[in-house]
């Protein structure tokens, strides 16, 4: 039979992980293919200075993707630079020249998937994209073939594996932020300049790609509410366990009567829940179904061989479909068109709310916060304060009832004008048991 | 575009599941395939008897599977008859008919799943069969797609949601098995004769299914041991504990140095891990890979919602393939060619135990039992005994250290032989951490 041939551009962690299983796994690959993937041609700039035992003596090693691309061989192209710069015009090249394309490039698909796959699905090319979320969990193939038939209405996912790590050290050893981010850099969890992972940017990409491919909607980061996790406390986790809940970096889509709501911030979730479960490095989505109700998938974020096997599995999978013709296609960012699913503003969500303080204590001050969401409606729940030895910066919560994301934000922000806090109200939304 | 037609052979709990998800869904599924679902024809004993309210007022309505079968608008068959009689027939008719088959049908697949999937390559159709196996986790369409890549070296699951609501019923409440079957019969949630659920027998047809598709063999339930779980008692709930785990009904498949231990049986499983986290009637899979390491799906194990998304979801992946022509396909039970996966008797299996003992007290009970280990060169890890009001009829434990299934079963088996003891021990393997 004939084989399929793979041009691999982008030698870092993910295109070693994916050369590496292409390898050592091509028995069992060409078992279930019926055919062999072959390596023909690999690009980096660093090319001519790797080892690169995975690759084949006879294969075209180029530091110009251009030429990979152009190469008369290659049937797909695996796009492993990630970033918008090269990677965008590497993707345009391989559509024009009719090439199938895999990739694991979160950002551009956050940014322009949709557009993307409109001119694929015009040159009548396949695009895969399994390694941009989650690599080590199938949750492409999940929405696109294992529970297609449902009708999803909401999905919650721990998306960074960093802030996870983060999160779950300070709550099994009750250290600061601070501390275990340093500690996190010093390992090599954490890059030394975290924004990405911390203040919850890479997690919106993978959520906008996510929702989309869940909702079928053209949604772009932009559409999502995100805040980080720099302002938790080891104290916080202390008070969510006092509530039988924990503390994640929760990336949330649900649709709502008001529309779809989407958000990556800290929230509450019970420690009952499987989400809860979720620790360490590890990520998880779980997809709540119309018909087929509450699904869970669980994996490793990230890592060069778990993205890999998301990479080789997409290449098997566009190399059945290269060898049995085009078939149509429908694009995966947008089988939807029906105005079901419009985003609209955070400030819509009603939850519950945890919001944390930090005063200097002084009698009177129950009453006034009381006052303050009291004038706005907002149902107190109960007031909870750890033991503590000081009368000075003295953390405690209150916790209300379900109200609006605007009403919270109006009450914090009257709140943050009393003399006695030491800092806004940390305010963050108790999720439903999952 | 041409629209693809589904005949539906089975009208019980998934097949008006699957008609109602296939009814109240079409605008989405037609969004998404780019064509409509149709359904054309529906048959059962009781057809005329049913209003199917989702059920369009042009389908055939037939008694006979035969015309249902050979009616000429038919592309995809749904066989939701379930069992091995009428259903092998009308799988072996459609295969005839060049006919695509969706089925939710674990007994036959289980037994003849290799044989009939051959049959259907040979006549240039698709079988497709998410809804055998764990009806609500779309496990097949992730060894298939999502981590086609990797190479499986372990799987374990919870695949029966009778058995699994039992156990943590016993466990939250401290209820003996019998107490807890009798409600749950009372509530509908196990059958009058129970055997197929507790006993282990549904559960092993799942995971000779799982397995052939993860490892690519021929794996059939005599493979598999089997072992059920009316022996477990509310304390080996509270010793289980005692040691930080948990019991549940563990299906089981590991690549050893030996060769493929496939297992159904209750076993202790650490509480820190996610498969403990199962609770009620749910069901899971975790799978380890060779590259991509841990991945775990969780969902309902049945229903008519759930199970019916998985069939919608086949009907949908078959469709179109249906409008694309037929593709080469490689059957899902026998990838794997290369011996790699021999099963071989779970007597070979190293694993801590758990023995569980019922005695009669008297002095120099340990020390004849530890000498039936010591002969046996079975290291001897703790003695545990919870407080209790009795000398007879005394439960207590002992843990060892990881040896052979064989070695137990001849320990346990002298064992037996002692006047002391109320009933032969219980053991149960320790599973390692997921």
């Amino acid at each position: 039979m004939k084989d399929v041939h793979v041009g691999v551009v982008g030698l870092g962690n993910v295109g070693s992980g994916t050369l590496a299983i292409l390898h050592k796994n091509c028995e069992q690959i060409g078992q279930k293919l019926g055919f062999q993937l072959r390596v023909t041609a690999v690009c980096s700039r660093s090319v001519h200075g790797l080892s690169l035992p995975d690759v084949p003596a006879d294969a075209l090693r180029t530091t110009d993707w251009r030429e990979l691309v152009a190469h008369p061989r290659v049937d797909v192209v695996a796009e492993l630079v990630g970033g918008t710069g090269v990677a965008r015009e590497l993707i345009e090249s391989a559509i024009g020249h009719g090439k199938s394309i895999v990739t694991a490039n979160k950002e551009l698909m956050a940014l322009e998937g949709a557009d993307i796959w409109d001119r694929a699905i015009k040159a009548g090319i396949n695009l895969a994209m399994e390694a941009s979320v989650a690599g080590g969990i199938p949750i492409h193939a999940v929405l696109r073939e294992g529970i297609s038939g449902d009708r999803i209405v909401a999905l919650a996912g721990i998306l960074n594996g960093t802030s996870n790590y983060i999160l779950t050290e300070m709550e099994s050893r009750g250290d600061s932020f601070d501390a275990v981010l340093a500690e996190a850099q010093a390992l090599g969890y954490a890059e030394a300049d975290p924004s990405a992972d911390v203040d919850g940017f890479d997690a919106r990409s993978k959520l906008a790609i996510l929702s989309a491919l869940a909702f079928g909607e053209r949604i772009t980061p932009s559409d999502i509410f995100v805040e980080g996790i720099r302002r938790i406390t080891a104290q916080d986790f202390d008070y969510a366990h006092q509530l039988g809940h924990t503390i994640r970096l929760v990336c949330s889509a649900r649709q709502t009567e008001q529309g779809l709501i989407l958000s990556v911030r800290p929230a509450l979730i019970p420690q009952s829940t499987i989400l809860a479960g979720v620790k360490g490095a590890y990520n998880a989505v779980w997809v709540k179904g119309q018909f087929g109700a509450d699904t869970f998938y669980y994996g490793r974020g990230a890592g060069p061989n778990p993205t890999g096997v998301a990479v080789v599995s997409d290449l098997m999978r566009v190399a059945r479909e290269i060898r049995c013709g085009s078939p149509e296609r429908v694009s995966p960012f947008a089988h939807e068109r029906l105005g079901e699913y419009r985003p609209v503003s955070v400030t819509l969500q009603h939850r519950p709310y945890y919001l944390r303080f930090r005063v200097d204590d002084r009698p009177g001050i129950i009453a006034e916060l009381a006052g303050i969401l009291a004038s706005r409606h907002i149902g107190l729940e109960a007031v909870l304060q750890l033991p503590c030895d000081t009368k000075h910066d003295l953390p405690f919560v209150i916790t209300v009832e379900s109200t609006t994301e605007q009403a919270i934000r109006e009450a914090t922000a009257e709140m943050s004008q009393l003399s006695f806090l030491r800092e806004p109200p940390l305010a963050l939304p108790m999720e439903p048991p999952l």
